[in-house]
């Protein structure tokens, strides 16, 4: 840490002896998971950055925004409209979920067999660790699965912060009205928090900025088509994890120059490994910061990571808001646009099914593999689906099922050998 | 059995053998459970008589009206309206769900962390071990858990039957519009099925009959608040259970039969346990046939069940859908009644806490078992609300989390019977 943070960590209720010791070994595993890699771009070093100052600068510019009348406002997913909180000056951030902490707290209040992406948001806050959420003025979740649904209930009574959007389960147009207004009411709430009108010049605004971070995204995405790669995707994944708490216009502005300089690794021909090296889909649950655990396994085992059809991933950017002409155009978009998110929670969910194979072939990808965090319900189905669909296509997949602990590392990379080892033999199909 | 009904069976495709030996185990622990019990209404008989026909005579019942060109209609849920299908000439009835069977083939599907319920109506069928599966034209699934909701989308690959309704997850105006046109979408795709029109006449014949069935069920659950209780919580069960099998105006003349019989217990102040026994509502997952393994547990030690907060159980029969003057107003109703319903698929459920206070004191219950099966998130989050409002009224509450094995039986039995001596001694306050 570049100062010493104690006094505004302290300020937020944070638990300071462990925080220090969670701060430690998050960076002893950010060295050996990431500044241990070989050929990294330089463009990688503003992300690097980023990482260290994750609980410290950052949470400064938070702590600086509220008082300049900003609102924080937290969130777990992507199907809450980022761009409705820009329009309202709001800031918008993701929350510690990504390690297990304070799990023997959270069982306090959840089910032993939660998913542990559910258990960290409430482990991080009931354990003191997380100054993302002690900052946020409001906290937006969403009915998407069982566990976060009604986890969301309990953390309320804990937080007093959380004000909870209907997801439909099916895509009718009953479902996509029902989201539409929402949407509308999300911004209604917004209204009301800030003080604050919505115009369109506001909302234009914002939806240029989260726009141009979804096509910085996109580009990313389209460089890791090269062979070979220019970018790993341990750090892919690490610019698709940052997307969700830096603040949006430098982020944009430093993946653009990561992007350039990816470009021209890309007209040179070299990567961060050599051409011809397994290529492999990463396809299920999101990876919130610091789970890295897959992407070091199956880069570890000879394989690279092209890509993730996933929230922290594709799913995230892949589509633009667009241009509008009113506040109730944009808000229809608004609702179009994350109705074409394919998320498992959603039944059926053929859509998704597409976007694997869609991604596959742009990325060159010659295995999926398949990643649910134990206890997810909707992706471990799904994976059910997802297996037929990529086998069927002639794709070699692997079915992962796993949590944040690293007890089943060992067992993880004996099978994602074995499967890079299938795709480097060409028995896919 | 009274029959032979081997040819039957096998041409519904029934596994003989492995269905022989589940009716063996079947008839064993009913034996051992419910003919066991001491001084039970003589009204009792007829309902051994239809558990013991239950996939014989009323299999043979089910396949005689098809052949009369009725729609056999499987379903899943109360939220599921029986009106509709009785209307529109259909037989509603359960499907299998409560064992432990096929849980080995199921698991090719289906994640081993998946409650016991569904991964026993998948087992059953991939068993060959559930006649109604087979019997029925079309099987009706809903979106209330993330299980049940991504498990039909395989369960249709498997039988080529399913329709699933969408549920929503709040209960706003929105929620309720979506729903209510979903009952609609419902009427019509019957009307499709089947080929014929739903009329007032029909749908208010089916409604009474529907209504009469729950007031009778009310009348049970009544009558279990006298002190001594004039019938077992395992009896009372057990015609819960049967209400979503048996042929509903024959259910309806027999259980009233039996309530006669309860009300002359209960003018002589007779029952079935001594007065003042320790009086447990059960809330939570519900129980499919032949799950009776928590009301076995608490019966046996020294308790009795004097009501189910649940689905098999109160929250299938409190409400009546009553009078309508035509088709539309009888699906408003539909759409009110069921949102009456107090799952907790939905968020937020509080309506569920006044439930178990408001039979908590009409039953004259001591204490709250709270019971939910393994992996059934919504419940295993509810139970941390619904202990802190049990315990906050000065009762006792214990929160049970299990399957149908009966591996952990022992160490349930220790607990309950620590829990009915909490309430022996008074000490819930």
């Amino acid at each position: 840490m570049a100062e010493d943070y104690r006094a505004m960590w302290n300020s937020l209720g944070l638990n300071l002896e462990a925080h220090q010791g969670l701060l430690a070994v998050l960076s002893d595993g950010y060295q050996s998971i990431y500044l241990s890699q070989k050929d990294r771009p330089a463009g990688m070093q503003y992300f690097d950055f980023v990482i260290s100052e994750v609980h410290g600068l950052r949470i400064v510019e938070l702590l600086k925004a509220k008082t300049e009348g900003k609102l924080i406002v937290g969130t777990f997913c992507v199907y809450v409209p980022e761009e409705l909180i820009l329009a309202l000056d709001g800031v918008a951030i993701g929350l510690c979920a990504g390690a297990d902490v304070g799990s023997e707290e959270a069982e306090k209040y959840l089910p032993r067999n939660t998913c542990a992406l559910i258990k960290g948001f409430m482990g991080f806050k009931l354990a003191g660790l997380c100054p993302y959420v002690e900052s946020a003025d409001l906290i937006i979740g969403e009915t998407t699965c069982d566990g976060k649904k009604k986890a969301y209930e309990v953390f309320d009574e804990i937080t007093k912060k959380m004000y909870v959007m209907e997801l439909p389960n099916k895509k009718s147009d009953d479902g996509r009205l029902l989201w539409r207004n929402e949407i509308k009411r999300l911004a209604e709430k917004l209204s009301a928090v800030t003080g604050r009108q919505i115009t369109l010049d506001k909302l234009k605004e914002a939806s240029r900025i989260v726009d141009a971070k979804r096509q910085a995204l996109q580009r990313l995405s389209n460089l890791r088509a090269n062979d070979p790669t220019p970018i790993s995707g341990l750090d892919a994944l690490l610019v698709n994890q940052i997307s969700f708490y830096d603040d949006p216009i430098r982020f944009t502005a430093k993946l653009n120059e990561l992007c350039d300089e990816l470009d021209e690794r890309a007209k040179k021909g070299t990567g961060v490994a050599p051409k011809g090296i397994p290529r492999v889909l990463v396809s299920g649950s999101p990876m919130a910061i610091p789970n890295w655990k897959l992407h070091s396994i199956i880069e570890g085992s000879g394989g690279i990571v092209v890509g993730e059809e996933a929230c922290v991933g594709e799913r995230n950017f892949r589509d633009l808001l667009g241009s509008f002409s009113t506040v109730d155009e944009a808000m229809e978009k608004m609702a179009d646009r994350t109705m074409g998110i394919n998320c498992a929670c959603f039944t059926p969910n053929d859509g998704r099914l597409a976007d694997i194979s869609d991604m596959s072939q742009r990325l060159h990808a010659q295995g999926v593999v398949h990643y649910a965090l134990q206890f997810c319900t909707p992706y471990l189905v799904e994976a059910y689906m997802a297996k037929n669909a990529v086998e069927a296509a002639g794709m070699p997949f692997l079915r992962i099922e796993t949590d944040y602990s690293l007890e089943d590392a060992g067992q993880l990379k004996t099978r994602v050998e074995a499967f890079i080892e299938i795709i480097r033999q060409g028995r896919g199909s």
